[in-house]
């Protein structure tokens, strides 16, 4: 109906101007970090900025697949690209990580190790949800589902198990927030199998369209823009140090 | 009539270009202000750039949906699109209130707590009220109404009751504008249930659009636009034993 | 006919270039003054900014007002928006006055309370005007006339006597300017109503609507370019002891 | 014919690229004067800026006023803007004079006065001449052209005579320079009234417009990017002492 | 099919925000770099910059060359521009090369004749491939393929040969980066060739072009904005012995 | 055919993408010179920035005169700007003298001198080129041809003779590149008058138009970015000494 069409409809100018908006705010607070964290506010920034620009052509699309006229909504041949998230997160979820692993701290090369690594099972479970995302059919929906679900829980046991030593060595000051971000990420990204599944079990049904459009966007803004702000407030107060012996002077 | 509708779309750009500029000022203020503010004047003028976009979507919305010929006002078969103000609120509303939180100088966890609490509540309160603005029924318009009056009073009380020892340990010469801007907030926002509530009792009859838009416009402009300058002040004023600690060459 | 709607149309493409450079003038003048006037130089800014907005969209809603095809001007059904000088002025207006008070360095208190009550005098005076520009009978446009003069004056009377003592307590070499400010201003402002009641005489003919829209242009271009350049010249003179007592290095 | 329609057509481009680079040239050298100068070289770029505006619009004007095809021009019945040039003249010729006047480093008081004199001479010169280029007779051509030119000759009168004392004055190594400027503005300013005056005995032949579009055309650019680089090289000699004074750190 | 158009348009416009993001990437990352380098990585966002612009381009060629209606693929009369990836290579091949010879730090002559050498050899790799992409016949593929692996082969040899004693050279913190970042110019330099060569076998069947277009979107990606990355921490790591002896103050 | 056609399409935009690059590179090299040199990276930025403008517009121009589909070249009606190019020119060949000129470093009035006389007769050649470009007798392009050679020829005459002591005077280290630069200039121009005279020899074929098209975008090329190149490295080599002596912090 025309109501569930403005929902979906204003949901995704919202996500587009709620990334807009933090990708401002990240880049503006890149000058509010010390320069070992330059990096990944610039990369916190560029998440959101590539999002803006997806939830767009999301928007655009919807527009373009349906017309309303006197409360009728019909379709126009056009389908709506129901894949795009896909683009956008196998972009943005490695980076996601990325920027959780740059603002740890950690040595270059666990550093770099650990990056690769999550990055790399990251990108491995958007791709294998992907055929699933676009099947006709029920059972490939499962069967891709159940092999992203593989990465997936390798992520989540990483984040938990192997970055736990990593946050014991955490400034006192950063480690409340550097252990609420690993909960947002699980927390947030624990919603999209479960968007994703609920797809599977009553598809093309208005109602269930509804749920899985606004359920993605509310874990993608939770995901990306609540998430930078997290990593924004670790690198400001780990950041803290750095500014006490490098005081300068100011633009009175 | 063409009047009415000439005088809801200027209100539009009107409120277009004011938060525009609002925004302008806020993000070329940011400089004059200390380190420990320029976050709460990022989020001020992303407030006002956030309100801008939307209403310049309302203004074409409004465009889109009458088309006015010789003098005559006919509606097109696209609607104007009522709900678009509650997806700025959802957004803004809890950044007004993160805003006069940051520049009130608490401790970093009572502001936390607070920003989270506050936004939440007013994040909820947008929410409740949505269902009731695209109600086809006064019933419904007026239960999910005063489902929304609760985090509404929850919030006045937090501002009056919870804030007043916060404004007490403000420098003398800021608390005046603190106090102003408690005013500001509370007498902005108790417009809008006022307006939504007299959409319910003549709903659809061009006077009382007339009353809805442009009394919403006003209370928007107010509570984001003027609600800023009081907050920009404050942070200037609190910022001066800033500047004088850290005098500096500048450019001559 | 078509050289009276040409002259018309260079004009407000004159006013949009003259208020565009105005306002790339005075924000790039805001690194020239010192600390206390930029807020000063990023309203003057904003008002041309604002002003330059309006006039692009007076600009176009002009051309799509009227149809010119071999020397012949026909309407095209869609109505000039005859009132949109109304908003601009409705948050220009106001703004203008700040920028002076701004400049003067009153005391902070005297700065707020000059700018308050004159800027809502301003606002209450446009608002008073619009009824009687958008008015069908000459009766109407008379009433609200004189019920717009009354704030008029008494922001004249204000700007001349209550103003004078700010004005003797001036640097030297600043007084000549403030006191050509003030002069620019009333002289300025006092044309609008002499083209307001003109139109109330000879509404709807072809050499009327030239004097008002051409009018009313080199009023705003006067009130808001030139006024602005007094003032940019007034924060630079002001700011010269600033930067005398803050010299400081520069890009070779 | 197409090829005179081309080398229109080409000229209006090549305009429009000269003066927009010539703006970018002058507000990228605004960095290397002093700060005396500063404002002399953003007035610079402003004339460039807003002559390059308002030669896209004349070469939009052409466009639309002509169609051709296989080489073949006809009218579309939508008059190409003659008069177009004047309301770019209107504020830019002022303010090549005020360019002169600051650059050439007078005292305050006469620095106001000459510019104040020469140009309303200047506004009254072009405003003048409009209803002569707007004239569908002949006599009033001529007529409103003489009254021009006594503004014209006061200006010119002016530049030789009144300022060349001032030019005793300057610098040795920029009174080459200044001398140069002035024979710029004469010489390039002379060509104006002989294209209009030489429109004034064969208007409304091709080989006319080709006349009078180019050489207003390479006026306008010798006026106004030619004569700015003048203003910039005479700007850069006189901050030469000012940056000894003030050697400073650059970045590596 | 569809399912293929699609795959391929989210292909495109996945790889235009890859190359987008990293030229933000780059461009902000050049201020945490040592003088020595910065044109280094100006060239790294330039190479990103440029292969967003002809992403786009590609992008709204696939646009415009299908239609696809309710599931339905049909071509439009508009070519598919097969050889748009060449106009990209031909500039951005042989400033791959430049990056890494810029960030290898070698003296000034071996820098130039290397960057010389292998820069002409990358465009006639590029110019030699261009005959055969564009061919009718296969036989004339294969023939202009095979000379392209001439330049092709002697690029690899050099990178291998010629650069391992300049390898031999680097800061020990950086040489691990280097030969990574030689590695992945190889490796990933070798998917185009056979990409290509692919092409000769199965031409026009739309699997093969599936193959073809994602393969060449993966291979250009890895190689401009993997290797980017790498060039940037190769730089950042050579940078920190400078930033050492140049310790400055910064903004808090 | 349209083979053809898609090589000229592919160069244009080709030249497109590398102009508007060097322009950003050369902009952004702009910090990393001494301020001596400033003006010459401003003005080599300026000439890229052109004729990117003007291949934007010689692209479009293109796409406007034909039409493809489903194989087949058609012309539209609409002539394909053959002397865009001079229109470029005029400006940027002159300029690209007076980049020349500016990074010899020579004294004030020589520079002056040199770049004047060159200017000018560059200018003139172009000039004396149009009429021949766009004649319609063959007769014509001989005669406008051989005008053009002679200020062509004493361009050459003074690069070779005239500034032979000028380079005797350069830095050692600068000496070299100083020395390309000069024949990087006759080389690339010495192909405009060959590919001028080619097309006065098979004037309107498909073969020659390929030649032509491509082989003045390749002299556009080497003659404006690769030129740049090479002015941007002298300037970086003689600014060494200025670094030297102006050691500076920089921003870790
Ligand atoms: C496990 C699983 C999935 C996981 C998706 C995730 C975890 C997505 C995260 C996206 C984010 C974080 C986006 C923006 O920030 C799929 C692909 C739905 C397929 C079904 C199984
Ligand atoms: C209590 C209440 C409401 C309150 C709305 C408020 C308080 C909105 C504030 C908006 C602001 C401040 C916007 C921009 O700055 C609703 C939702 C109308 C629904 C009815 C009950
Ligand atoms: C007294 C009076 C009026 C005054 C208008 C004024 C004073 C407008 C000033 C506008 C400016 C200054 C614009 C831009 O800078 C109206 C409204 C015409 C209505 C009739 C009576
Ligand atoms: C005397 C005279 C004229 C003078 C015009 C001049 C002097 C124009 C200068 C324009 C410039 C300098 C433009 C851009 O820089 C007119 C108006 C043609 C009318 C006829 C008499
Ligand atoms: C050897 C060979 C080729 C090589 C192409 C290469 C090596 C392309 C590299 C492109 C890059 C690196 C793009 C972006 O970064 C061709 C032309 C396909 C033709 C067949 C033989
Ligand atoms: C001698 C000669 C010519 C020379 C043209 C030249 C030398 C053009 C240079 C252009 C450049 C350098 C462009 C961009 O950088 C013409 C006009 C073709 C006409 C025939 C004779």
């Amino acid at each position: 109906t025309s109501g569930q069409y403005d929902l979906i409809y204003n949901a995704f100018s919202f996500a587009f101007a709620t990334l807009a908006a933090a990708t401002i705010f990240f880049w503006l607070g890149r000058s509010q970090v010390a320069p070992q964290y330059k990096s990944a506010m610039t990369i916190t920034g560029l998440v959101t900025f590539i999002a803006a620009y997806h939830y767009f052509r999301i928007f655009e699309s919807w527009g373009a697949a349906y017309d309303v006229s006197d409360g009728v909504v019909t379709t126009t041949g056009y389908a709506f690209n129901q894949a795009y998230r896909y683009v956008d997160w196998f972009l943005t979820v490695p980076l996601l990580l990325v920027e959780l692993i740059l603002v740890m701290g950690l040595s270059r090369s666990e550093t770099i190790s650990r990056a690769l690594r999550l990055g790399i099972l990251a990108a491995l479970m958007i791709a294998l949800g992907y055929p699933g995302e676009v099947a006709e059919t029920v059972t490939a929906r499962w069967i891709w589902g159940i092999a992203s679900m593989i990465p997936f829980l390798w992520i989540v046991y990483e984040l938990f198990a192997g970055l736990s030593k990593s946050i014991a060595s955490q400034p006192e000051d950063a480690r409340g927030l550097v252990k609420a971000a690993r909960y947002v990420v699980v927390g947030s990204w624990a919603f999209y199998p479960v968007v994703y599944f609920a797809g599977a079990v009553g598809l093309d049904s208005a109602a269930a369209t509804v749920i899985v459009e606004v359920g993605y966007t509310i874990a993608d803004i939770t995901a990306k823009a609540v998430f930078g702000v997290l990593i924004f407030m670790i690198a400001q107060r780990k950041s803290a140090s750095y500014f006490e012996s490098h005081k300068a002077p100011v633009e009175k």
